[in-house]
């Protein structure tokens, strides 16, 4: 499908998201066209080998809207003005859609929403890789031309990216449920510890800090986003609500069933959540080892770990208070754990289950 | 403090948490007496090394009381007929303590929480290594004896623990805020995504697994756990539902504003959770790495990073749908992570920040 797409690909916004499209494109020899407001960053992504600056008479086949949330309905209005094939990286769908709907040429729009990110932004973070078997979610409108929803999906797999398919709508539902419900209630568990004293928050365990770390992300993008949503997150925030409100009235009643029926409903969403790569989830078992914290010490473990011929799943390390030492939780498959464990303990590993 | 614990220890309650007090007593020597109402546990923990079965007779310097939230008031309060100084290791405090408060030898009673578990229970899960380096809340009350205190603080220490030093209302509030609240807004996000359609589900990532993943808990147990603590969370969640409101409110209304206070506390939040061993957060950078999903890939990664000589902060590895290549993210101190990238690259890993 990507021979189809053979450029000129425009850059409409040299962010982390646009410049990393534009070395991805780069890196298949295509020709990118790199446009931008900053003209600090517009230097630095063509410095990077992102493309380069979009001169008059200049025409692209595919421009990428890679703007902020505020500003992508304007921007995208702005590119269907041409005969170019137009999508946006844009974190919510809808809203832009409807801003464009009535415009002559709206039949070469396709929306799309690389799901890549980092905790950095501009286009110094970028890299070509970001977007590698990285979900991209391509959200066709009912009047979309195929040629136009080809060409968007050749750049998400040019990116190494897997297409998603979904409407616009089906899109701002998914993510209001997968990324934008899970920020806000980070945050509030967040905003819950700030201000509480230091000696309560050193029982903070790693299940409070896996639950708050996306709740660290910068507020004003994420009020963007979520304020681009907000049809779909104020929904489920009020079913929330009447959850909430369940739990409250279970917990002053002592309605025990109440509760673990709340509790067990988290457990079937936690499984619906699909498994590495896409499969089902696989049954899996976690091996804990005592890793003393200086350089090197980790080598030795993955090395002892590939000897003994365990693919290792998922690593986490447990943060301690007070001692030099780190807890390395190795996940793996189920029936592999215990081999895993008896090894590394003949191998001198200090471990537990 | 140690020298003054010298056994024998009564554990009651050979689950997870009591055999591997057990197991870590043994290590150190002491004479450990094990009773439990499951024959099964009993044999399993002595067998593992943790004790011998009590026999009619046997008389304990310490109790330890390691049973289910339900029975810990009616364990303890049986523990207390003798002249042992006596110990639990229950997720709440104020509780057990009011139901045996007026009882003769109350002043021989010290609760404790040590911060440690698994996701497996039962005996065969256990380890002296369960607790070292974790933070052990001890909580006396006001007419405990001191010597009291110091025997079930020889034990935490022994144990390979950190003692954290709180009252039995304080632990109730900073478990309720660091622990009880994110287990039930863990819950309330993977309930929110039980029953979504596969299409929608496939956009999850990596922040969604991590605000849900302590939601996998037994719900069961989670239930006595914070129906125990029902006063504090109930007070939490109060305050919560208030925030939830005004997130609802700001969303309908569209005052970005209001939803950015929100996300701002949610960082505050973030920043208040005391860093790796306990002492203040140290800014850090990550890299991100390519690495195929093999054996011993992750071996050579970390060799790499060895050779490289900077000291891996914490490692995630992020769950691709639909490709066999893990992306991995290296954290590390804050100046390090560009000489890091650059090492790698050099090494021939694809990377990115």
């Amino acid at each position: 499908m990507n021979s189809i797409l053979t450029g000129p690909v425009e850059i409409v916004g040299t962010g982390l998201i646009g410049t990393s499209i534009g070395l991805a494109c780069r890196r298949a020899g295509l020709e990118v066209l790199l446009t931008d407001t900053s003209e600090d960053h517009l230097r630095t992504a063509s410095g990077l080998g992102a493309g380069r600056p979009k001169a008059p008479g200049d025409r692209a086949q595919l421009i990428v809207v890679a703007v902020p949330p505020d500003h992508l309905a304007g921007e995208i209005t702005h590119a269907l003005t041409g005969d170019a094939v137009v999508t946006d990286v844009g974190s919510v769908k809808s809203g832009p859609l409807a801003a464009v709907a009535g415009l002559p040429g709206v039949d070469r729009y396709v929306g799309g929403h690389p799901m890549a990110g980092s905790e950095r932004s501009g286009p110094l973070a970028a890299s070509a890789a970001l977007f590698d078997g990285r979900p991209w979610a391509i959200t066709p409108h009912e009047g979309a031309d195929p040629a136009a929803v080809a060409l968007v999906a050749g750049l998400a797999e040019l990116c190494g990216a897997v297409p998603v398919w979904l409407s616009p709508d089906e899109h701002d539902q998914a993510v209001a449920r997968t990324s934008h419900l899970p920020h806000l209630l980070a945050a509030l568990a967040a905003g819950a510890l700030a201000g509480a004293p230091a000696d309560h928050l050193a029982l903070s365990g790693q299940g409070v800090r896996d639950v708050t770390r996306i709740a660290g992300g910068d507020p004003a993008l994420y009020g963007q986003i979520v304020a681009a949503n907000a049809a779909a997150v104020g929904r489920l925030l009020v079913e929330l609500r009447d959850r909430l409100d369940g739990a409250i009235t279970a917990l002053g009643s002592g309605d025990r069933g109440a509760l673990e029926s709340l509790l067990r409903l988290g457990v079937d969403g936690t499984r619906a959540i699909p498994g590495k790569h896409g499969g089902p989830v696989r049954p899996t078992g976690a091996v804990y080892v005592a890793v003393p914290d200086h350089p090197g010490e980790l080598a030795r473990l993955f090395a002892d770990a590939g000897e003994i011929g365990v693919n290792i799943e998922d690593v986490r390390i447990d943060h301690d208070p007070g001692r030099p030492v780190g807890l390395v939780e190795l996940t793996v498959a189920e029936g592999l754990a215990d081999h895993l464990q008896g090894s590394l303990e003949s191998r001198g590993w200090v471990t537990h289950r």
